[in-house]
């Protein structure tokens, strides 16, 4: 059947940066995240069945790449923001992605994301074999970015 | 020509639930519209020519799912959200979809989408020959999403 | 390998327009920006290389087109929104995109985001070429968008 190509494999990426605007604070982020170089097809926010975890893949510049992703820019200077990525991973089917950002620490952010993603599991009524989950926090300078992702690619 | 292939079913849905944070709200109403375990890819918002209506249709876990949707979060405990979808179908050609959120009732939220989907077709001077409607209206417990979409699939 | 296919070609486009309700506003410039009939997908935001400048392209009804877009809109008469997109472009790699919109002149908003764009190549450390700008301003009646857009197609 004609479809958009189910992802295969998946990372899992967050970071900070400053910019002279909210939007290039934004780019910033996404080039020390590691995914600034191509277009990002905002998802939500299923791991396909057997996607598999592939840390050091490569994606070619300008692809569509569907991720899952959070992002918070504020250009209140002292203020913390953060962003965290969560993907749980079932024994056997697919698994679930969560995103969060707010004026959280790391660790808050962390915290709070493992919750949704049991609660979401829970819901579903699946067993969650693993957690992996990534988190950054910032404090801004004149105009900053927090940025947290997954990315799904074949 | 190699393009992302075009939607050749569609199905609309709106449904509202309850979570323990936004982000797992909006993840519980998906999964009461039937379409929480799938990775919504948004779109705005027409109907393609010979798509056709398949309220039974399955789609597998974890596929990319062109989407149009409204979602509403409140943690106004009392407060009432809605959300509606709305696809105008012409008699030989394109469709256009709306969608509508906000502290409405679902009556509200019906006679809003119709006007928008009257709009969209009177501008493009195009014959209106049916508008299929689907709205949700919920009373906020502690947190609360109102959802509404149309699907498109192949 | 299996993927979504990269854009071989782009154009931009700005366009303004009242409505009766804010979705309709946005369908009305969309319209107006000679993208209205088609489902844009929302990419952030980097121009493929080899990626093409096409204006006078034709998309199929409802397909399904990867678009770096920015939109505002308003419902307090008298106020001036605009909308810019401007795509950097490389003299032998990908380009960057970025949009932007606020209360802002046309002209303002064209200065900001050239800067934009400056600043997004040189944190890559690229050569930039040429820069493609379009930018609207609107001052609203009732219910005002500005749109601009940069399509990417096959």
């Amino acid at each position: 059947m004609l479809m958009l190509p189910v992802p295969k494999k998946f990372f899992i990426t967050a970071a900070a940066a400053e910019g002279k605007s909210k939007l290039t604070a934004f780019d910033n982020a996404l080039l020390k995240a590691g995914i600034g170089n191509v277009n990002l097809v905002r998802v939500s926010s299923i791991l396909p069945p057997e996607c598999e975890y592939a840390p050091d893949m490569k994606i070619p510049y300008g692809a569509l790449v569907p991720t899952a992703y959070g992002s918070i820019v504020s250009d209140i200077p002292g203020e913390t923001i953060a962003a965290a990525i969560a993907v749980g991973v079932s024994p056997d089917s697919f698994g679930v992605i969560m995103e969060l950002t707010g004026k959280f620490t790391k660790e808050e952010a962390e915290a709070r994301i493992t919750r949704m993603v049991q609660e979401a599991f829970e819901v579903r009524g699946m067993e969650l074999k693993e957690i992996k989950v990534q988190a950054v926090d910032h404090t801004v300078e004149t105009i900053g970015c927090a940025f947290a992702a997954a990315p799904l690619w074949y």
